[in-house]
């Protein structure tokens, strides 16, 4: 199925996902929720794609949950019929938001986002589950949930604080303030700024030194092990979950070739597909809780 | 009851919290332990409270435990009858700290720390669970609990780590070294340090940003969803508590005006009161153990 | 039993641990790994040792796992007999990285780093446990696995992210990069860099500061409790512990040596010693896992 609010595009291992409302500074609507969430599942599941990258069309990367149904517009999405299913947790509506980003938290592959403008609420928050922030140097950003009545969605509660810190969090979603690259540079939402023109080189290159270096097994396999480590209590749930993944993986062609490869000082040329689910034993992020339907 | 260690105001929305104990550098006691839990308590409960502000009075902020009682201080505390009653954890009296520090954890308002001079030990880690630090020029810094022959308090093992990560928080309780606001600065304890002369107007500036723009309902649930979502497990847990909060705060006032506000490019007036308890269903910091009395 | 591929050396109250294979850059060994665990459990039982020093012989700190065995070098890890035993966890054999570095998560003695040259692969995931780590600037680090095809190891999916945050853990564990001094301490993976003539005075430095202020059993239980605490869901098992640990050492003679010198103005002598096991009623770091033999 084509989507309508956003472009996907796969070319030399990058799939590259583009808001793509720009009339609306890439407002964010259910149908785009349920297209992000349509096209972290497609970049996952297809082998040719090594690295995700998330950008936004026109002179905004995502203004925020699109206001144009007036100040019904969050009261409105629990009374109306929505325009796409989204389901329940716990018995309510699933925030659109999380619906939007928790796919990006579960894809196998690195996510790379490029803020080539404005990134106000989702538009913020929907980058907190990607790995590496780029920001334009005319990006803005905001967690302006506080200024609209409402709380951070997108499993933001969770992430931001493990991003940047609670403090700088805290700061960030208590005055609700619009902040430039700069700042969110010091504050490390983002880590680096660079001249409009430059951003998506600088994406694409990080890209390419992912793509052209690694292994697709052993970097999926990383990703779930690092993300998912955040909450576990101990270490050893570490040593467990590593020691299974190098038993698997060190008796496999990967490790084998990328030994050969360094011994050789050649480049790597790993031949092993990511195919479906777990890598290497590795536990994907948890699933949707039961109730969501 | 009026406190006589410390001074409490509410002026414009902020709830000034003031140690007062000049002559002993405001000096930790019991009985301020008690204070600073009655001062959150009311800041709290107090609809008139958007944001809370703590600070000293003279030239320090909080100079550390009074060790007035000499090299039995910590000793006696255990043996002598308590000048107010503090309680037990898992059978044991609870640490004074905490008893100061937790409560702040549990407010449902920003809290912001300006740090006016020396502030060491318990006057260092009571501010942790605030969430924004500011430190004058002349604030000093020390967790200089092994210098002492103790541990870290006021739940700051906890705290502290998650605040300055845990190589810096390590660095700083195994040296115990006292350190200026410079060094605070680089090490991310503070988020900016500014002329003595400056704090005060600085730590109302922020102040100012939050009470004029936000609405209380979301500041309080946003600010319960971020820090208890440290402690949960996965960003699921974050996705149940912000559907069912916006599911509430989406059909509420402050939802209808903040977007309305927005769309009209005028000031919001949030009509929604905080009330007691929980907000918008986003469940409190856990209380108090079972066994404390 | 003296190592063969390190060097253990206890002076003026700090064990220095050097990884010796010079040769080899002190390539990591199944050897290696199991010495180390016996140095870090040696310098935990000696109450003569205060702080633990890691560094390396030669020119590198540690180019990673010796990969002489040739492009089957993971692969026959699970297939030839060991050459120490190294025991299971759920089933399958132990990553010999985590029987390496969680002995000195164990650790109840501040453990500095002076990574002196290249640390890449296990060299760079064996200190993450490790308290503070300082960078000589020729030192070079690197994330590698995934262009070996493999992925971190020594429970760093668990330490990496708390200690970098995600985003930085990410990005290096991603590209696999080898980067050098400046981008470790601008990603705060080192906490400082100094010219290479100034790293062991550097850090001999530190130690000192630390032995010869700090009380033994203080430290030994902060440490505990720091790093348990990154893996507890509330600050209330933080005020639980240190409740416990508070009365127990403040009814102790660390205590009033340490408050007794503070007020007499003097250094400090404390007399208390480590002993084995826990300190002050902090658990420790938990244990191997049940099958673990």
């Amino acid at each position: 199925m084509t989507p309508t609010q956003l472009r996907y595009a796969v070319a030399d291992g990058v799939a590259t996902i583009t808001l793509h409302r720009p009339e609306r500074l890439n407002a964010f609507t259910p149908v785009m929720a349920a297209e992000l969430a349509g096209a972290a599942a497609a970049a996952d599941a297809d082998d040719d794609v090594r690295v995700v990258l998330v950008t936004g069309s026109g002179r905004a990367f995502c203004a925020g949950a699109d206001l144009g149904g007036g100040e019904g517009t969050f009261r409105d999405r629990g009374t109306r019929p929505d325009p796409v299913p989204r389901g329940t947790v716990d018995g309510v509506p699933r925030d659109w938001g999380g619906i939007a980003s928790l796919p990006f938290a579960r894809l196998r592959k690195p996510v790379l986002a490029a803020v080539n403008g404005p990134a106000v609420g989702i538009g913020a928050t929907m980058t907190l589950p990607m790995d590496v922030r780029i920001a334009a140097e005319s990006a803005r950003f905001g967690f302006v949930f506080a200024r609209r009545g409402i709380v951070p969605e997108a499993a933001s509660s969770w992430f931001l604080p493990r991003v940047v810190g609670i403090s700088q969090a805290m700061e960030w979603v208590a005055t609700g303030r619009v902040f430039d690259a700069a700042e969110a540079l010091r504050g490390r939402l983002v880590s680096r700024v660079v001249p409009d023109d430059e951003l998506l080189p600088t994406a694409l290159g990080l890209a390419r030194e992912i793509a052209d270096n690694t292994s697709a097994v052993a970097v999926g396999a990383a990703r779930q092990l690092l993300w998912s480590m955040l909450g576990a209590p101990s270490p050893w749930d570490a040593h467990r979950a590593e020691s299974r993944a190098l038993g698997e993986l060190g008796a496999g062609p990967d490790a084998a070739e990328g030994v050969a490869s360094f011994l050789e000082r050649r480049p790597a040329r790993f031949p092993a597909r990511l195919g479906d689910d777990a890598v290497a034993g590795v536990p994907r992020w948890p699933a949707p809780p039961d109730d969501v339907s």
